[in-house]
């Protein structure tokens, strides 16, 4: 007797109204899916089941092979740094001291000698260490990553892959001679962002440089991608930081320059959140009957679903054989030989986000011919069998570009101009961005944004990295109406 | 000006007695080669530094493809568990508590509701979402994973790659119905062992069953392998437990069996720690100039050094062109255009165990040739450039395998018996075991286990677990001296 696999779901069936109802589908499809299980008694943390890890690891696998092609090398950091490392750089601190875990004890409740902080992020640990690694300029740029995990105390409600008290990240770290390169590393980090989420997984974003009252805690600028979610709210995906000299300062990072001068590295960073762009990954791509995965990062890719298995004796070993000479293929394929029927099989597999199934009967075995099934078209059509290990990449490809092609009207109409608080009250319950004339950015600006987060519960995120943009219309500011300096893109925010 | 990597260390060659020095080797190799930063600021916990950690994810890589081919699925659980879990099994409880680091604040100095333990390992957390997720015979077996660090509070000298109180592994746990099947997978991790270390690395291992006073806290019997480093002290490699259902009864894992009854199912876990694995590697490997890498696993596997660079312009966008091809073939590859001399590169990237070097001068350019320079061999060969892509992968092959077939010689003349306390007291200050016999396992013969520990610093590995031993010559304890049930081998340990 084969396994009644996912037997915890009765259910058969998967349809929800995913734009509609965003928040039933999002907490739903993890239960069904079983992506996450959420009833491990920490809060804020979560178990992450193969069905998303096994998606996750592709996703850091393609992230690492471009961040070393473009000249990245990998390191593991502890996950604990020390308290007085935290108190190094005063913004950083002001910063992140009250979202951090602090390690303070050992065996039968002794006492550390000193408190120790779960990293909530490692700038504090990497850069101690650029400065026993940097001498002179020769030993610039110095580009490093580690992939991990990272803590913080949420003090926001959190939300399965979105907001956890535990995320899995990257962190890019590098140092440069000049504030031109490092300047740079910024682009390409834009770059990296759009050949990852852009290209790889379809999802689009579109860069914002924020504005001085939320940058990174001790980073001169801060610029961050900003996506949109089925709900019309926008999500922070990766940003990536101008921290000027301010940490090559605080940790005493030297080099002797060409010139045979000391001076202080420009350092930037950069952090890709796996677990949050995978929230993306399936938000946008999912439909209302579950998952839909690009070909190439889908935890399994193809599943093979045998007909009226009674009827034909041949069909298991010849399954079996398909299976296995498709796995030597290379590919990640379910050979689904449960006793549900084959009904429920397609609705099973359709919700998980398989990408191909392959199905076959009496008839398919006699005609040498297989049944073929697209997840994002949801078409058959039958082959000749000889023709499979040449429709299967094809067709791979074809379903990513498919999927990469719907979502890449996912800005068409979610931008929209607004000339006054009474334009921008109004648009900014609807979906996407917000684009407005700003009086200022940096301190004089600050109180505007009060009044737009406070009785719009609205963000500003701030201009435009891609392109310039001049006031428009009365050229005068949203909120105060003093002359505009700045256009700015304001939207609800996950 | 290429940049001169490297210029931290002055002296040019490494040459140090790796056999009768094997301390200052290892402490040495760790600097000069980059393997790991010591000087991180927490007592025990280290900076991995891209040399060991693109071998040790390729290690990664190549255990976890085994283990999903044998139905493990990947998991990423959680680094904290709630002090209450780990209340729940009371030998394991006694055996961790002294061991583990807390989390016991946030913020600013906020105390958290209840203690978290960073994990020493994942049972605690692992069994009791078994509890959940197992409900029927059909849910098993369950065969479960994650990648990821572990924190222990060591006591003991901590020494970098080998006992951190911070290490990088693997741990695997599984359900089964009954305890055959369960000890079956007991076998099949000392299989994936064999076919990692052995096959894969290179690395002998024999399997040992523990004595009792020395199992995993919790387990009814413990299988753990030993390898030997160059100082011919054991050390522990992976290990594998039959946790009987000691933890499914204490977490309340419970199945419908095909029977209609409510059991408790049987579990295993299996305990691969990849840092330690990486210094029986280097240390088994390595010889008196420094690292040799298996051709797979090799940080860079080729290195490219142009020779008499001004004589011919032609040779540098040679070289180029020429590391672009074998970085497309999919080969790691380092050229080295540093302006170092050619003999000093020589040096350096031996020492750093790059497996194959290819040297072109103005003479190999003009020639269309190619001189080649195997690291475990050291012996040098010319070949046509075109027979280049070909020469690679089958050299490689054969230097994999050079290194295995030297280092399948570590356990001989490594095992020698000893049928007295005066014999076992001289052999076990030589190299390897000392096979003996002994009066019982369990309580009955801890004390003089506990003889052998004080009086001669060495420890009971127990009986091998690959073979059935009967005592031989006198047939009486080494220690007590009453008659022998067991043939134990003991030996100094890391």
């Amino acid at each position: 007797m084969a396994a009644e696999k996912n037997s915890k779901f009765e259910k058969v069936t998967f349809d929800i109204d995913k734009n509609n109802n965003f928040s039933e589908w999002f907490t739903e499809i993890i239960k069904r899916a079983e992506l996450a299980d959420l009833r491990y008694n920490v809060k804020g943390f979560l178990v992450f089941q193969p069905w998303s890890v096994i998606v996750m690891e592709k996703m850091y696998s393609l992230l690492e092979v471009n961040l070393q092609k473009k000249g990245h090398n990998p390191y593991w950091y502890p996950v604990v740094i020390p308290e007085k490392n935290f108190l190094v750089e005063k913004d950083h601190v002001e910063g992140f001291a009250p979202e951090v875990f602090w390690v303070t004890e050992h065996g039968a409740g002794e006492k550390l000698e000193e408190k120790l902080a779960l990293r909530p992020t490692s700038e504090t640990a990497f850069y101690q260490m650029f400065a026993w690694w940097i001498r002179s300029y020769n030993d610039l740029p110095l580009k490093t990553y580690q992939r991990g995990a990272v803590y913080r105390y949420e003090t926001k409600a959190t939300r399965p892959f979105l907001r956890s008290r535990e995320f899995h990240w990257i962190e890019a770290h590098n140092a440069f001679a000049t504030h031109e390169e490092a300047l740079q590393q910024v682009k390409e980090d834009m770059q990296i962002t759009q050949e990852f989420m852009g290209e790889q997984l379809g999802i689009p974003t579109i860069f914002f440089q924020r504005p001085q009252w939320d940058k990174f805690p001790g980073a001169l600028n801060t610029f961050a991608a900003d996506s949109l979610m089925p709900d019309g709210k926008t999500i922070q995906q990766p940003s990536s930081h101008d921290l000027g000299q301010n940490f090559s300062k605080a940790f005493k990072v030297l080099f002797t320059d060409k010139d045979g001068k000391e001076k202080h590295p420009f350092i930037t960073c950069y952090g890709p959140a796996i677990s949050r762009i995978f929230a993306s990954l399936i938000a946008i791509h999912g439909d209302n009957n579950g998952l839909r995965f690009p070909f190439e990062v889908a935890p399994k890719q193809i599943v093979i679903v045998p007909i009226a298995v009674q009827k034909e004796k041949k069909l298991i070993p010849f399954v079996k054989k398909l299976a296995l000479e498709l796995q030597e293929a290379g590919y990640r394929v379910e050979l689904d030989l449960s006793d549900r029927k084959p009904g429920d099989k397609f609705y099973f597999w359709e919700m998980k986000g398989v990408p191909l199934r392959i199905e076959v009967g009496p008839k398919e075995l006699q005609q040498k011919k297989l049944t073929l099934f697209r997840r994002d078209t949801k078409k058959k059509e039958v082959i000749a069998q000889k023709e499979l290990l040449k429709w299967i990449p094809k067709t791979g490809k074809a379903l990513s570009e498919n999927l990469k092609k719907q979502a890449s009207h996912l800005f068409d109409g979610a931008i929209k101009n607004a000339d006054s608080f009474e334009e921008l009250a109004r648009l900014v319950n609807t979906r996407g961005f917000v684009k407005c004339n700003f009086c200022a950015d940096g301190k004089e600006g600050e109180e505007c944004a009060e009044k737009v987060e406070k009785e719009l519960a609205a963000d500003i995120r701030g201009k435009r990295a891609d392109k310039k943009e001049s006031p428009f219309g009365s050229q005068k500011c949203v909120v105060c109406g003093k002359p505009s300096k700045e256009v700015f893109y304001i939207a609800k925010q996950y």
